[in-house]
């Protein structure tokens, strides 16, 4: 890399926005939120920064957008949210009266506007099958850290929230909890860009109602049916979005290129055309964790399309249907329903289409296979949602006994696919 | 290309979905208009075919994105657009008597579906700058042909359209004109995903003012406040957004790194990395018309975002510079200005530049330079709407008499530009 | 009443709106749908008919603006939007196949028009007490024949839909049924202008994904989950506006006013103030019903407005107190809980308040009271929701087994409250 | 009027609103802007107060809602909306390091939301017409002024403010000046409970470029466009809404059946029906200023429909013919043009009329007759935005260069209008 002049030219120009002659303020126009207003140089100089720059070539819903087409938009774009969300989270607190420094104010902003930096291409659909070795979370706290030293530790009390690890832990709550900026921002923003309005919360009602107790995030009373809303909002998008079995047949389709690029890869390496990913498809990198994290924060969605693009060529019949279905949106037909599928149902077609495709059983496991799909970031265990009530009284939203909150809010929320490949 | 599974699986899902036993309606989320409905088989199979498809991977905005983040919307999405905007001015101009036969009006949709099949990567930002050789008109027109053999002749009509070439001409206004469906919807669209309220026009009310009259579209005599109201939008979303200054750097850049990039590679194309759009750096390209359109027809953004990541390593220091830059978000300094800009200005930035990179001056020239920008689509000799009035007259917009259409409107719309690396 | 002239210049207007030369369309702006549009005669001269008219001058949501200052819409804009949510309904069912004639769709959507049109003065807060004779059903029916009389026989179609005499019931079920564009309209328009967002429901993918089987309306299957957010959304609105503590305190103390003023007129007529609801006061009036409805047609609530400030100055103590209090904003302190209050709380208040003004503690009866809130038009016995399956079944929203739909939905949604004047 | 229980509820309640032991904090959904906060003791009392509430009472768009209508928005609903951009404006400044202190942001507060304190019923459509002796700003001094010395002085600072006579002179210039929160907020919300999105300003943007230079309140350079939009903005919201003919009509007619009511009144008052404005149709009359207060502050929309509907039955058939016209929404057909209208036009038309209704010609002058509709908010004389520039230079806006904002922004802005009743 041309380092010499990358670094130089960063350093400048970051010594350029970070005067402290000239006041900081920067307004973004958000479709959602009207105006996102940075105006700490800390702030922007994260912004700034090539790490978080990278997430604006991140789709937040990665495939989403095939069934949904105004669902575009950018972790970059979401991650802004969120820190807007907080900025108005902790105005509200400190109007409430509870004491948040500047400081940790601008950690807080910090924190969150980070809390999706290690996020790979096509983010979710591809965690743990893309990079293999470590969780986005993982990645994100490396990434911070080095980010930190580079900063000479202006990052200190972000990651200690970030990581929990700091006394007001109401902060930490703020990112990570039931009702943390980061829910709030991406349930408003995926439901704004793929216009299922049924998604809409009452983000606003929702902070305005929030406060701190006994050292914890919670809702007041009167903030329940708002929390009720919101909780059946997000079951709404899970169904209805997240988990759309066109979607979900999307994403599938790439894991099962990915996966099928892999074998054939580490089978022999020289029958797949050059890409920027091989380096991925390599289980057994002997990459140091330094240097893929110098390669992974040049990753991107465009490595992906471009590996597709690359491999819709491929001699291996696989692996070329798979990428041609994919970039033409030729998408598996899906199927789900509460219990598991009949395994002979899935051999049947199987053979069916190997058959078709002249081709082995095994190969055809990419063309037809089912699998559980289950909302991971909707755990019943963790399902807590204090309110506060005007007599001290703290309950979880699940004991409010007034009929509003339901039991089966808390109920798994799986479901059983079944995928194949239309050949007929 | 593994080309036999490939066009199978086409022909027979677009079979499945085209099946005459079953009536079609596919209805798409849509955040600006709410729903957009296809329900007519040769719309589907369009929409569904990967020359269309293709567009999902075009940013409607190229760069734009960089100074407002929600303008990550497609070409794709934009054509739908049209295309249901299409569907409501045909309904309006029935509902007035004017005869539209079933056949003429999906020949229009599929038209205005198809009217932005040619663009390549990163459009209007790349336009005459990657594929030299023929303008997205041009290569529109060649792929609709492709596709209507394809289809069986099943585009006649919408070509005729499209081209002017069939006698209900107002068909053809509404696709190209002053007040066309691709107007209203991208001044609508951008203006909605920029967050720029001010853009926003009022199409609803224009479609249902429109009115045919000897053949022509017009509008009706009360739609003049709209008309004005269209005019200003869309001067100001010029202005405020298409050439905002920090955007015009932005494709400026890739503008300079894509020429750097063709010089470099006609010298010696081994110095370069390998990309997917070697192919056009090198002008002199001995491809026949087809074989080009085989290869354009598989281009879209992720290509030029790859290539630009290969480049980032470029021994080539402007190159990598411009590459990195652009990826990292460095953007030039911009200027803009009635008048043009001084030449030694530029003459001594660029000196000063070579001086402080130990570049020639020649070389400095893609890190300094000045233009003219002027909105292309925004020309005053064409910036004809007839307006019928009550009793029958017809008038151009700017000779109504009464003070609300300004003679300024017409005005030239161009400014002078100086860019600028910034290394100090 | 001038009636020649009255008469006269209306039967001229109608004449000359309805011609038979001029096609007929009026466009209405409609800040919730865009544009809702009336292109047939019929319809226009129901719209002109100052029977339809009075509409304007009554509260969509009587006094509900005193929490939510946006809530002022009317009647009259209410039924216009669920018109044309019927006109939407109506053109879904025909694009899907079932029978309705132009003359039935008129008539539909004339019966959803005139559906309120028997709503007295703040409508439901003063229903049955204000005019206690007859219920709003009974009254908008007598002037529906009214009108039809005076057409000529043009309503008897649209009369049969409403009282579900008419063959095809789901015509009715569209008018009055748990999915009718009566609830639909007024969902989505009061949560529009309390701006309660939470209030928002899916009204548009409701209305795609309608169907008839076996002569009843019913969703498809894929409605589910929009019906779901129907229903909760729903639920929230009546909670957190409809039963909103305050505006339930403001509406009863408009209950007690009236209340009280019918007793003062009982005891002495001389002893109020003239106004013009007075005849509504004497609840044995010896009005035949030809001439209460005369009077009604001219009530709204302007008069209950005008009597209140008369009211004013009554000299009644306990009626001037309520008169200025409502006016001036000053409304009861509300308390609402599951369980019915405590007697003795209630007589103690009423006790202490008869103290404080010298007034009898029967007197007080109208400063401190407690009742039971229900949610009239939420009943369990016709929360029937019917789902059409794909593979032809149909089930009541509450038997589908998949743990979204709650059969807490069905639950009792009452609540008892305990009102007082704060006098300390 | 029963005075004492009404004092001594009302001091009780706002003693208890305002115990300086609760943090005060009170939100208000508003669908304009989300939520307004009011925040502060003396802002919460001056809204709890009758002179405040009444103006729920009065349309603040008069009779446009005959033509549109959502625009049924109150008084108060608008001053609310304009004291929450005062607070962001006020805001804003700060931010920008301009001094205002806490004394001076509460007056500024409370200053606009007392601006319309004085309008009477409909507003600007009977200025002058129903209380002839003042103005409704001169009415509303007094009413603050009064106010004042029940709140023991607290809005000396807001007085002197509004009446500008306050040395920070841009505080008054955000409540009376070509950019002041009052019309942002008209425009805003006018356009949209009419729906007419052309009239959308970038209020938002126009007050993040609010600026202060030599004491007077302008805006930054780059506001130019936003600015242009405003102009643009409002124009159009004249002509296509203030006077739109229809709406014109209306309230034409409400203002000949007043004077006609005067009319008669003069000449015998036992003739008309007693109504609660009889005393203002008595231009004469005894009252001290102190008694007309006293009266005034009792008056709204209210008085007048009920007036309205008690001449519905005048023996006079001018009265009756205007008030039933009007209340059953049968108005005057309307031109307008340029030009003055022909003065025999309108000789002959009273003719036909008289000769028609047989009455006298003097008599049908209040149903043929023509006027000349200027906009009386927006003179060309004051049409004066100052732009700040970069460089430190202040223009007017007319001045700026760059053929955006037009001469003729600053015509005037009359026509001639010609308005009769429809008897064929």
């Amino acid at each position: 890399m041309a380092g010499v002049p990358k670094l130089f030219a960063a350093q400048l120009w970051l010594a350029d926005i970070c005067s402290p002659m000239v006041p900081i303020r920067k307004i973004i126009n958000d479709p959602v939120y009207g105006f996102i207003t940075i105006d700490h140089p800390l702030v922007m100089q994260v912004v700034a920064h090539p790490y978080y720059q990278r997430l604006r070539r991140i789709h937040q819903m990665a495939l989403a957008h095939l069934v949904y087409p105004g669902a575009v938009h950018t972790r970059l774009h979401h991650s802004l949210g969120a820190y807007h969300l907080m900025r108005q989270a902790l105005d509200e607190l400190r109007r409430k009266g509870f004491s948040i420094t500047d400081e940790e104010a601008v950690a807080a902003q910090l924190a969150i506007l980070l809390h999706d930096v290690g996020h790979g291409p096509f983010s979710h659909a591809l965690e743990g099958v893309l990079v293999q070795q470590v969780h986005h979370e993982t990645m994100g706290l490396a990434i911070m850290h080095r980010l930190n030293r580079e900063l000479n530790g202006a990052l200190d009390m972000a990651i200690a929230i970030f990581t929990n690890n700091y006394p007001k832990r109401f902060l930490h709550q703020l990112i990570s909890g039931q009702l943390d900026v980061d829910r709030m921002d991406y349930l408003t923003r995926d439901s704004f860009f793929t216009a299922v309005s049924e998604g809409v919360i009452g983000y606003d009602r929702i902070i305005k109602m929030l406060t701190v107790h006994n050292g914890d995030l919670m809702v007041e009373e009167k903030a329940i049916y708002s929390i009720e809303k919101f909780l059946v909002a997000r079951r709404l998008m899970y169904w209805q979005v997240y988990l759309h079995k066109t979607v979900l047949g999307a994403e599938m389709m790439l894991v099962k290129m990915v996966e099928r690029a892999r074998l054939l890869h580490k089978a022999n390496p020289a029958c797949l055309p050059l890409t920027s990913i091989d380096f991925l498809l390599d289980a057994g990198s002997q990459l140091t964790e330094e240097e893929l994290l110098d390669r992974f924060v040049q990753l991107d969605d465009a490595d992906v399309v471009a590996a597709t693009k690359a491999w819709r060529t491929s001699s291996d019949n696989v692996l070329s249907l798979l990428a041609n279905n994919l970039l033409d949106r030729r998408l598996y037909k899906v199927k789900m329903q509460a219990e598991p599928f009949d395994n002979t149902l899935v051999k049947d077609r199987q053979a069916e289409i190997a058959g078709q495709m002249g081709i082995s059983v095994a190969d055809a496991a990419s063309l037809a296979f089912t699998g559980h799909a289950t909302n991971t970031t909707y755990k019943t265990d963790d399902e807590r949602i204090s309110i506060l009530f005007k007599d001290g009284a703290v309950r979880d939203i699940s004991e409010v006994d007034n009929a509003l909150i339901q039991k089966s809010l808390a109920a798994t929320v799986g479901k059983h696919y079944f995928c194949w490949l239309r050949t007929e």
